[in-house]
């Protein structure tokens, strides 16, 4: 039987370890984030403490007319890697009303030579660290994630129904969708449910080689979409022999993807915010710093039968659609007005791409195609990237999928 | 006095809540950064747990020879703003040796709209926030930090110090110094002590109104340097009279800072690793997409004089070389070897720049000087920037400081 005394000595070690402990978990506290107060509405005082105020003097500057406009607009991010992380980061700073994020991949150390990220999230599904570090840079976004592959029945379904009722208010459709995925397959799932729902979406892509990438605008039925025409990708002025060894692991750089990242979102704020001109295809070449442009009309002969339906609603809205006056389908009006010497955007229409028969279609300078697309009668374009002549097509995606 | 039976009670009480204090810790624990142990030798092995494994595939895809090289480079951020803080995380994550960062800043809740910094943040010196965030990001990279003004005469020879002697090896100079800063004062102490140290360096920066920026190697001797002729920057193609309002607070944009840092460390990269072509001067227009580039050689008439004798030198050393060819001299073979119909970048000297006494010097479409320097009979060439004609050079410099 312990004795008063040691009663009251134990008290006090207990006390002394208690301080000690609450000493260290304040110590701690002020390390882990402190979330700011939401912001009911955005401000443009001039304030250390007000995080919109460099936002809100894009109206003062002239650039953006209604900032605040941001707040009301939905956007979904297919894909958080090493560019999807960076395009959701800087919507999320932006003040972007709501970001809906897909992926079913989870962090890992191999992915810490791209932005975003850090070491102690490895382990966690990209969607949910995402989510975290996101909210806490800043509350006032609305996060939905779905950590899962869009691609198997079950979750395309549910991705078509979020696109179509995930906006802002749930019920209505999301204003953008931009993918940032790696694989062929994921694209084509975006493209479909797009073309099916009449959604505007911005593809984003960089290279197993990690010195190029590109970005391009789909308008279903006015441009051409992902199953128009082989997709184009920027040509890196390298032996493409060394790509083409199986089994390696693609290369990347936080360089690149940043890139790719900053001019997909900055021409997410040109579209949504309405200022500058938005690109329809944007390719960037680190090897040389050169950014090719070109914009591409959507192919009457198009795969998808949703995005041939698009093209005849286009049509017939473009008919009715009231011309103030007589000469103005002239795109390079657009060109002469401009004085920053900007060279004539090549148009080239899906269709010629497509039955392009010549060893190269009459691209833009400094773009190329991923693959080609086997005539009708089998024979494949004579591109380097398919050795055989009796290939299908489904064998050609089924190739690109693996890259 | 107490009885037993309380002193028992007043016992188990603090035990209880010691545990749940220690609970409470172990908790934190979880959430706070584990940093991953140091890693010896880069490996190309593709683990999910090898945060190099995709920098070492450059090597496979035939991009660069030597990427384990990275390590053995020390470089030097001057201004960890918006520019500067990705700079930094692109280098962390790319794995070079040593970073030196420099800024005097804190961090506020005002910068949380651009990339890196987050809320919690808030009250820290930039340096310190962010040596915090790239060590738990990559603890293979040497940091070293310095929060003061370069610009003050003991901290500047304290610059010139470290600059000198920083290096991977201390005595060694750093490989490059990157300027980040946004204002004339901060990149015209750059300019003097890399022309006074022969330091090789790439300036950065981004317009007030967040839609332009750009970059530009400095080769003390060989391009012009900052004092050569007046600074170029990239026109955004808005009324001009919306920046020139007194008391304007600046607005900015991740998007168009990614973007500058994106391109300013691939530009790093390619110097350092040798491989690609390093642009002299790649601007960024937003507005348009469109990405101008030109070349500049030094100017004769420098007002550094450290400039005149790093050309002369130059001009020594380009004297001594061995000639392989005789018509070498020509620019223009590069851009015959190129199939990327890369437009010829316009070659101008400083010394026309800093003449020309026309309303505009011809400099490519796109690019716009910031301010005019004055005749030596004290007139001023015929910018907007400027109003009176008998402004004396260092009252033109008070006004771009201002900005």
């Amino acid at each position: 039987m312990a004795t008063a005394e040691e009663l009251k000595l134990r008290i006090r070690e207990l006390e002394n370890e208690l301080i000690k402990c609450k000493q260290h978990r304040s110590q701690e506290d002020l390390q882990t984030p402190v979330f700011r107060p939401k912001i009911e509405k955005m401000s443009a005082e001039v304030l250390d403490s007000n995080p919109y105020s460099r936002l809100m003097a894009l109206k003062r500057m002239g650039i953006v007319e209604d900032y605040e406009k941001i707040r009301s607009f939905a956007v979904a991010v297919v894909g958080v890697g090493g560019v999807g992380s960076v395009t959701a980061e800087m919507l999320t700073r932006c003040g972007i009303g709501k970001l809906l994020l897909f992926d079913y991949d989870k962090v890992e150390l191999a992915n810490m030579n791209r932005l975003f990220f850090q070491p102690h999230q490895a382990g966690l599904s990209k969607v949910e660290a995402a989510e975290h570090t996101l909210r806490s840079i800043n509350p006032d976004v609305i996060f939905e994630t779905h950590n899962y592959n869009i691609t198997t029945v079950d979750n395309f379904t549910h991705f078509m129904d979020r696109i179509s009722n995930g906006g802002l208010q749930e019920g209505k459709s999301v204003d953008l969708v931009l993918s940032c995925v790696d694989n062929f397959e994921a694209r084509m799932a975006i493209n479909t449910a797009c073309n099916e729902l009449g959604q505007t979406w911005l593809e984003s892509g960089v290279s197993e080689n990690a010195v190029s990438g590109h970005i391009q605008l789909i308008i279903p039925g006015e441009t051409a979409c992902f199953a128009c025409a082989p997709p184009l990708v920027v040509a890196a002025n390298i032996d493409e022999k060394t790509l083409k060894r199986d089994g390696v692991c693609a290369a990347s750089l936080p360089t690149t993807m940043g890139v790719i990242a900053g001019i997909l979102v900055q021409n997410v704020l040109k579209y949504l915010l309405r200022f500058g001109t938005v690109s329809f295809y944007l390719g960037y070449n680190a090897m040389q710093d050169f950014f090719p442009t070109m914009t591409m009309k959507a192919n009457p002969q198009c795969d998808d039968r949703h995005c041939r339906r698009q093209q005849e609603e286009y049509k017939k809205k473009e008919a009715e659609r009231p011309k103030p006056e007589v000469v103005e389908e002239e795109e390079e009006v657009v060109h002469e007005e401009n004085e920053w010497g900007i060279e004539l955007v090549s148009e080239i229409t899906a269709a010629e791409l497509q039955d392009a028969s010549g060893p190269k279609p009459d691209l833009p300078e400094g773009i190329t195609v991923a693959y080609t697309i086997p005539n009708k009668d089998g024979e494949v374009n004579s591109e380097e990237t398919v050795e055989e002549t009796d290939q299908s097509l489904e064998e050609l995606m089924a190739q690109m999928k693996k890259l």
